[in-house]
């Protein structure tokens, strides 16, 4: 099933409603839970319930169900949420950033997952202007692929992690390239560099990848325009870790509470002409082939679309469309 | 005025009460918000109503207080919250540790706080124990103070966000020592090494404090006890940076919603006499002095405890006290 969080002027954390398969259709569930994370903190009492009118709406055997006719009205899926645990599980991504900024591959690089804490008290709407107070800070997107979980207790197995996945989403880690290195030269990883990152319209349940959800990973390509042109297609499925080791990774000395978003870092193929996910790796081949940059970061109206289709070509959650603003 | 959360089985936020300024009484403040989180999402609307009722509570003019028997009955003052950022705000402490890594100082010790984005899904209780699956990690205590903002606009200056702390702490920033070599050699900073953290069990508004709340510190030494042993009390005044420079780095790029929970890091004085705040520091002049390390890292029922007194001798935030337990 499909599901969204409306904007709600009274509430944060949006209005849960369940969006029909082919995306024209929502209906509210706020009988059912007020908001996404109040529904995943009762998931195995909510989740019949949900799929029921998930099931309903899509034969059209309900009342109150609502034409989608405008993108604006959502939210990010989880509006906010306690913890993003972001990881880096696409090898190539990280060689290709590290080479960037000249910094050493991680010894553990194939054993143990990069993470870090990430920001999460408000996701910025699918639609919403990236806002920038100042160019020299490098504006990048990211697009990764992430999955929401319940309750995870500490010391979870890489292979149980898997089962407490409920939801995937895609989402747009925004990040400002040029803050990063004095960051990591601190010692204490990224925070400024890492401002209010962006997640699809709609969540979405396992079974709606269908056999694309395979060994813990999404074997479908990230979509990526930038200024409305092809930028990358790198299929998901490259992951190095699974988001169960990822989840394991999160919740080794702590429990994860429930609606805890896992994310993969950017999505990056080995293949070249897959395109990239995030500016920075464009510019690193740039550098490498051409012994010169000439892609900049991101200005002021420029817009960035992530999106994922099934392998029948659907939209699977919506999309994410952002221009970059000057404040 | 003193503020409280009760444990509620039907609210991971727990109940909102108002303490007496003796800290003998509360009283329910759940018709003025449901929980603190809540609260401070609404302050200018709920400060005053919760004030008038610690007036009254303290002037006994009110029905419904109940004698606090059992210091058990509370959560942490803030259970959980959306974003907790820990600053590194006493460079004696940074310079202990690093040494005792064998790590250089950044560049821009005295000029940039160090800051990471730490675990507050869930807080300890306050005498709740702390879980420890591992006791090769290394387990420590970190006593610190903090500060718990209202929303802060992106941007903020740290004049101006002195101006957004609505309540002081203290806390227990458990530390996983062996855990931290890996996770900053990798470049993410810290994670798996900072597992669940504890708040005291009231948080205060700053006129409690009266004079010891001065350039955006406490003016007040932080008292620790290890196995009912002095530890340390080292004054909480020799913070480098002060709380409003913290809260303006965590904010450069990034709005702080109403209830983020700003630390100081490890209390730390350059008198070795005032003792430590954390048993790392402990073992390092063990180091440097004795040339051996006769101090060991946290077993199974070791004790801490944390509080902070007023010139005239009140207990100001009530006692973190923790168990360790081998889980």
């Amino acid at each position: 099933m499909k599901l969204a969080s409306l904007k709600n002027p009274k509430s944060k954390d949006g209005e849960l409603v369940v969006v029909s398969s082919d995306n024209q259709f929502y209906v509210s569930a706020n009988d059912i839970a007020p908001n996404l994370l109040s529904a995943l903190d009762q998931w195995s009492e909510a989740e019949p319930k949900l799929l029921k009118k998930y099931n309903d709406l899509n034969s059209k055997k309900i009342s109150g169900a609502v034409k989608i006719a405008d993108e604006n009205i959502f939210e990010s899926c989880l509006p906010r949420t306690w913890l993003f645990a972001d990881g880096s599980a696409f090898i190539h991504h990280i060689k290709l950033v590290r080479q960037a900024r000249k910094a050493e591959l991680p010894a553990t690089l194939l054993t143990v997952p990069l993470m870090y804490q990430a920001e999460c008290g408000r996701f910025l709407s699918p639609t919403e202007n990236i806002p920038q107070a100042d160019f020299n800070h490098g504006t990048d997107f990211e697009a990764e692929v992430g999955v929401i979980v319940d309750f995870v207790p500490k010391g979870t197995s890489a292979e149980d992690a898997l089962k407490h996945i409920k939801l995937c989403v895609i989402l747009n880690d925004t990040t400002l390239r040029g803050l990063i290195p004095d960051e990591l030269a601190s010692g204490f990883g990224f925070f400024q560099s890492k401002p209010n990152k962006t997640l699809s319209p709609f969540a979405v349940t396992l079974d709606e990848l269908g056999s694309a959800w395979q060994n813990g990973r999404i074997h479908l390509p990230l979509l990526v325009e930038y200024n409305k042109k092809f930028f990358g297609k790198p299929n998901a499925k490259e992951m190095h870790f699974h988001f169960g080791q990822l989840i394991a990774h999160a919740a080794r000395t702590r429990d994860l509470a429930a609606g805890s978003l896992i994310g993969s870092g950017t999505v990056s193929n080995v293949d070249a002409s897959m395109g990239s996910c995030c500016l920075v790796e464009k510019r690193t081949l740039e550098q490498i082939h051409q012994n010169e940059i000439s892609t900049p970061y991101m200005s002021e109206g420029d817009t960035i679309e992530i999106k994922m289709l099934s392998e029948s070509g659907e939209n699977i959650f919506g999309r994410i469309y952002q221009k970059v603003q000057k404040i």
